[in-house]
């Protein structure tokens, strides 16, 4: 038989009644004849009451007393869903993490899925049973409860998918699936019919959120055929999938992100770089955007790159060691900047496309500050003040506006 | 070493501010020396909230879901409380029912704990770990979520406390022990310094609200010394245990319960009576406090008992069934009663004491309807908007009066 996975976000779970109209989707899927697994959020806004209590106590707190307590949420929204799926009179359960068990790595708070057991779903799946399954959590080697890092209910549903063997997965949500831009930010933003799975890994790796970054690597690596979907209305939402139109060279996307922080320091030799770049590595800090002055005085260079901005305190911590070592003369971190990124196939064999974005931000009098690429991605950074500037203008030199 | 259990209820956790100041009571344990078990329940008031979701869903849940939803309420609890105590330079961690295991029967909603599995938790505390276990939960035979019923925490903590032979079981709540009366409806209610584990036992099967009845089972039947005290205050509270000084016939405690409904039946044959309780029985309804008329007429009698206002509907439901076979006339249900019951020990033996409740109550003109007794209570069922008034009366007849 065939198996769909519906994945329902914290929105579509917000009240009661939201969890009693998501569970009419599930049951349009159980009529039409198919097995049905459902991964849920927690409730909207619950999670973030659950963090606020941790960040009440403590901002040194424990990840797996952590995970333990925001992995409440979703037990509540999937043992709600199973009882409002059984007053429908279907026949349903729910499942938490370790009763699958999902297993996953032992870090707290970011862990990795790394086996998911589907012969208990599978019996109860073919007693016609509706899976409901907890989103975000798993089970560490130890037997502690682990999450995977916000959104992470996502790869939670393509991980079953994949392993199900899954006809296809319909991640629901607020949105009626992936734009152009975020449209809170850009009112031309239009609704994207379908997108390859390596340019929407590329703008969820670069701020989109309408997916989690894990679960479109993971849907690539397995193939498992994704929906982005609005639960409030029937529009088609956008397919995530391996064979995609791309008849030429185009822009599929607009992104801004403002998770990054600028570090830079002056007067840096280049055995102090590497020596740097290594310390970073080992703390787990990922740099990104390196980039140095071109022409050294007396074989010292400027040095800037950026980190994730929740690991500035430690990068600087870290950083200063160094100095103590006179590696360098001066550290400044600025978290005032913001990361544009444009997103679309054979982008690196285009510099007419590369250009364009130069062009438009200098006429629009934006300073570039650094340049990241990759064959689908340009990546620049920029003051956080001309963000929203730099976004609408890309989308409209880009043709992306609706008309 | 010695262990020492301590259980926090909901109102002794309500905030992340009260969280640690329990947390201050559990480190002046370990400051003595102790190996310390926290057992908790859920934050004040997350229950209550956990069960409108499910009142909102529907009114015929399913019992294995609602459990799944509930318990989530203590998986907060314990993990906020490790890490609270890991601020302060403790170690601990939390431990969910199925994490232990607590084993439990299959009944969902108010399950009894079959097993408790100490391994796991002696060996957290050999590594001087503070181990924090959620209460009220359990894992059945299925290897889903259990509850052990409102206040399942204390049978939680007692288990513990039994399983690792405890020196101590603490139940921290928000009132300073157990009292004559509740303090809420008679003013002049005084603490217990301490009071026999079969007197406790009746008082709360009565309807004393400080401790659940299950716990007060256990406790009685290890031997585990229990105590009850404030979380707020220094005050040494009311101890629980087999040898308490009971120097002669007197009355430790009045309670009222408000949770019995009265169902009376007309003109009904000894066969008949049988066989209705034989079916409310099989249906797991309790039924207590039976009456039937002195003379039959024609070999009919009239009947009454109280079943749970919570088994109300289906005993109605059920004895309706009988009244179709034309065992009965006719049948009513009361819920405006309430169950006064005088606790002490040798009561059976003293018809004195038992003489001035008769007396006590006929002088404030309250009609007393029912009555059953035990060798150390006696319970009589009157009219609910009598209740407060016999309560105080009783109350100062027997001098528990505060002075």
């Amino acid at each position: 038989m065939t198996i769909i996975v519906q994945k329902f976000g914290g929105s579509s779970l917000a009240t009661v009644d939201l969890i009693k109209k998501a569970a009419l989707r599930v049951r349009t899927e159980v009529e039409a004849g198919n097995q049905v697994v459902v991964v849920l959020s927690a409730m909207g806004g619950m999670t973030d009451r659950l963090v606020e209590f941790v960040r009440e106590l403590s901002t040194a707190y424990d990840r797996s007393e952590y995970d333990t307590v925001v992995s409440a949420g979703e037990q509540v929204s999937v043992g709600l869903m199973a009882m409002a799926l059984k007053n429908m009179g279907l026949s349903a359960r729910s499942w938490l993490g370790w009763q699958i068990p999902i297993q996953t790595s032992n870090i707290h708070s970011s862990a990795k899925i790394e086996n998911v057991s589907i012969d208990k779903i599978q019996q109860s799946l073919d007693q016609r049973e509706v899976a409901v399954v907890a989103g975000f959590q798993g089970i560490s080697p130890q037997g502690r409860i682990t999450t995977l890092g916000r959104g992470g209910s996502d790869t939670t549903a393509v991980a079953l998918a994949a392993a199900l063997q899954a006809e296809r997965c319909d991640i629901y949500t607020d949105v009626e699936g992936v734009y152009t831009a975020d449209p809170r930010f850009v009112s031309k933003a239009g609704k994207l019919d379908q997108i390859a799975y390596d340019e929407m890994l590329e703008l969820a790796s670069q701020g989109a959120k309408v997916l989690q970054r894990d679960s479109v690597q993971l849907a690539m690596k397995h193939q498992v055929p994704l929906r982005v979907l609005s639960s409030l209305t029937m529009a088609p939402g956008t397919v995530i999938s391996k064979d995609c139109e791309a008849t030429g060279p185009q822009i599929r996307g607009v992104v801004q992100s403002f998770s990054e922080c600028k570090v830079q320091l002056k007067d840096i030799s280049h055995d102090a770089i590497e020596h740097l770049s290594s310390v970073l590595n080992e703390a787990g800090i990922t740099m990104d955007m390196p980039s140095h002055s071109l022409t050294p005085f007396a074989s010292r260079w400027d040095y800037s790159f950026t980190v994730p901005e929740e690991d500035r305190l430690q990068a600087v911590k870290l950083l200063n060691l160094t100095v103590e070592k006179k590696k360098f003369s001066t550290i400044t971190s600025d978290i005032n900047v913001a990361r544009i990124s444009i997103v679309g196939p054979y982008l690196s064999e285009n510099p007419n496309l590369v250009q364009k974005l130069f062009h438009t931000l200098a006429e629009k009098g934006i300073q570039v500050q650094d340049v990241s690429t990759s064959d689908i991605k340009i990546s620049v950074l920029v003051k956080k003040a001309d963000s929203e500037k730099a976004l609408s203008a890309l989308h409209t030199a880009y043709n992306l506006d609706v008309k």
